[in-house]
């Protein structure tokens, strides 16, 4: 328990009404997204409305040496934003402001707690595009997006959040404020801290702004479902377009447990004997559309498609995502607790990746479903079960680690768009070497010596030296 | 001078011949590309052949506190591979191996010592597309270019050589080798390496090999050259284009000084009475290169312009693409020195970056020429004058740090592609602040406590803390 006399200090810095201390709304910012993780109930939860008091908070806690945990809507599945002993969280959402878009430069500038769809409708009304487009864009804010450096349905095509974060303004673990990148297309000015601070999870300095790239909104798109009898069908379609030069928005798979529970949920008239279901969308010119769309068709037909459905308007659009769309949350329905990884290799190694989570199911006696974007390499086998039940969580870990075995194996990585968070932290030599993750503790306790911004996240447990 | 022994150490790991300790060979690596800066003569120069051995080298540097500068072909023109006292030149180019294109993931990994043309006329044999084009690319090396986080002519469209590095493999201070990043598309465990190192200019540590990301070639291309009497006309044209959702891979121009001194030099029938030279070049499938073009055409005359070649062949692309080709060396043989500056600012503040540029060369008395990558802000002010002249160059480096606080001023950068080096490190706080350069600092240091890793470039002569 914070002293009266320090909390005090906080209401002065911003309000009464933005610091929060009863145990209900305590207990509200003791998790976040992720199952299977113990919350800790943070100290207290402040909520800046300024750069300015974001810098006088870490200010404090600095100088009391406490952890500060900074969080925007907490849609994580890494662990990310949970809290630990004698901290803070700090949440960003009174700060969504869009301050700037910027159509001569093709650029946006967002206060962090910005929700990413409110960009996209913003953008997107003067025919621009914000392409990153996580589960989440509904509610996830931009500023979390970045830290995580979100990925979503369009990576394939258009990259993911980093790609996209052109400047920063960072509070950094001591309070000072520093700006890095900005509207030029080309910086080469120090070390790239727009793309460290992607993906730093929280772990290096608060991002409070962000000034980001957008593109000219594609003229149209067209999508596509087609249904294979057979997985090597489906993983050679997906080789095979790349080969002949499509690059899809969006490239996605869906296997046979998925596509069983879907049906079960939602009873959309999914073929349940199929071994895998790809969902495609192409998008651009109407001239380009048109004869990418034709192309991926005859694609799939050569790769013993059995049925190839292209969407002649949106609502028959509408329909082909809708079982997509449902994926997760009719993988969920099923149990308990859902536990979603994203392990990620490179897309040649789709099939191999997608036997070998069937193979870890079966030995584990589990119930995993595997569907995401084939076309970039980002699966995301799901395990269903409850958390209740000790024996089985023991061999869902298990399965876990197996599965992040096997995607390193495949040359993939830990996590393609989730993050690390405490979820992985304990994975991370598997993939960076003992020698990796020091340089990355490095990194960290050089900018924050104290170790007080979003500790054991990324690096975990581990002390500084 | 090092003692025998010493040397003897280095020959054993690195063999006899790629050892260089003779005073001829030495002078050549005491410089690079850079004007205007005073060489010094490194100890040593190496030519290891294996990662293996540039990380024995490196041990016995950290070990023997001996200064290491990392070089590819020494094509910088920030000084940032000019030795400094006590240091060992070592040199990257007999790395030369293009270890494998995977045209399924479409990434190309090679050793740092490749020349990058290599790599295109590689890659583009298949039909792939590695799109970062500096000037120097028929003979700068790709880890020089990561290094430098190289840009070139088609930043517009296809972004810098960072947005290409994928993975890399990186010699760290202490001799430790780590790998980041790899063919995954998406890939968020830790921070984000590849990226970090991209632009950091051997100081955090010496790339030794990287995994690049390819694009499908475009099918073809169209270049256009415009001609304007008022340079308005000409900027003007530059927003409309890309407010029109045209987004060229190239588009450049070149002011009067520029054109006078390529007609006098090169005398292709330039008009040297214009203001401006906008050239521009789309590409992609033909419906849509033909759609562009049109629009492009169509904008320039909106905007006045005089006259609009279109090249209806490979031929006439060639002549058109002649002038911007010609201009730096047409402007170097005016005057003994060249000091190629690389400003930048958001393109929508070009007019008034060329405009305050013609008023520092009439300020100072110089002749400036400007020329450069409009489309991405990223403008080249050239600088006429004698190195041997001291009141003159004394004038030239008062206009340099006037244009670079003209381009921070506009929103822009110190440098948007040739680096910071040893040149501009003393310019980073204008840009950063005190807390931004320190920043930079504790993650330099971090990873090179003994600051043996090319010192001072990027963060300047400061000490740790």
């Amino acid at each position: 328990m914070f002293k009266q006399s320090l909390i005090n200090r906080f209401k002065d810095i911003l309000g009464e009404d933005n610091v929060l201390t009863s145990k209900e709304d305590l207990l509200s910012y003791s998790f976040d997204s992720t199952p299977d993780f113990e919350s800790i109930v943070p100290e207290l939860v402040v909520m800046p409305e300024s750069t300015e008091q974001v810098s006088e908070v870490v200010k404090i806690a600095n100088e009391k040496e406490i952890n500060i945990i900074p969080r925007g809507a907490g849609t994580n599945l890494c662990g990310g934003t949970i809290p630990v002993e004698n901290s803070i969280v700090v949440v960003l959402t009174k700060m969504n402001k869009i301050l700037e878009i910027d159509e001569e430069n093709l650029t946006v500038t967002v206060e962090a707690g910005v929700i990413t769809q409110a960009i996209n409708e913003a953008v997107e009304a003067r025919e621009l595009f914000f392409p990153p487009d996580p589960g989440t864009v509904a509610v996830s804010t931009i500023g979390g997006n970045i830290a995580e450096c979100a990925g979503g349905l369009r990576g394939l095509k258009y990259g993911v959040t980093k790609d996209y974060v052109m400047g920063v303004e960072v509070v950094l673990p001591t309070g000072k404020v520093i700006n890095a990148g900005g509207k030029t297309v080309k910086n080469v000015t120090g070390y790239d801290l727009p793309s460290l601070y992607s993906g730093s999870e929280g772990t290096l300095g608060i991002i409070t702004q962000a000034t980001l790239k957008l593109l000219p909104l594609p003229d149209t798109k067209k999508s596509m479902m087609a249904i294979f009898d057979k997985l090597d069908g489906a993983a050679e379609t997906i080789s095979s377009i790349i080969r002949n030069k499509v690059i899809p928005v969006t490239l996605e798979i869906m296997d046979q447990v998925t596509i069983q529970s879907v049906e079960e949920f939602a009873n959309i008239g999914l073929p349940t004997e199929a071994a895998a279901i790809l969902l495609i969308e192409v998008d651009g010119i109407e001239e380009v559309v048109e004869r990418d769309a034709k192309k991926v068709v005859k694609i799939c037909k050569e790769n013993g498609a059995r049925e190839v459905k292209l969407a002649k308007n949106e609502e028959e659009r509408f329909e082909i995502w809708e079982a997509r769309r449902a994926s997760l949350s009719a993988l969920g329905r099923m149990r308990p607790t859902t536990i979603l990884e994203d392990a990620t290799v490179p897309r040649s190694n789709i099939p191999d990746m997608i036997r070998g989570v069937n193979k870890i199911a079966e030995k584990y006696d589990l119930h995993i479903g595997t569907f995401g974007h084939a076309g970039d390499g980002n699966l995301h086998p799901t395990i269903l079960a409850d958390e209740r039940n000790e024996e089985e969580m023991k061999r869902v870990h298990k399965a876990v680690e197996e599965i992040f075995d096997l995607a390193l194996g495949l040359d993939g990585t830990l996590s393609g768009e989730h993050g690390i968070g405490i979820a992985k932290a304990k994975y991370m030599t598997k993939e960076l070497g003992e020698d990796g993750l020091q340089a990355l503790r490095d990194i960290k306790f050089s900018l924050d010596p104290k170790g007080i911004l979003n500790p054991h996240k990324v690096i975990g447990a581990g002390d500084n030296e």
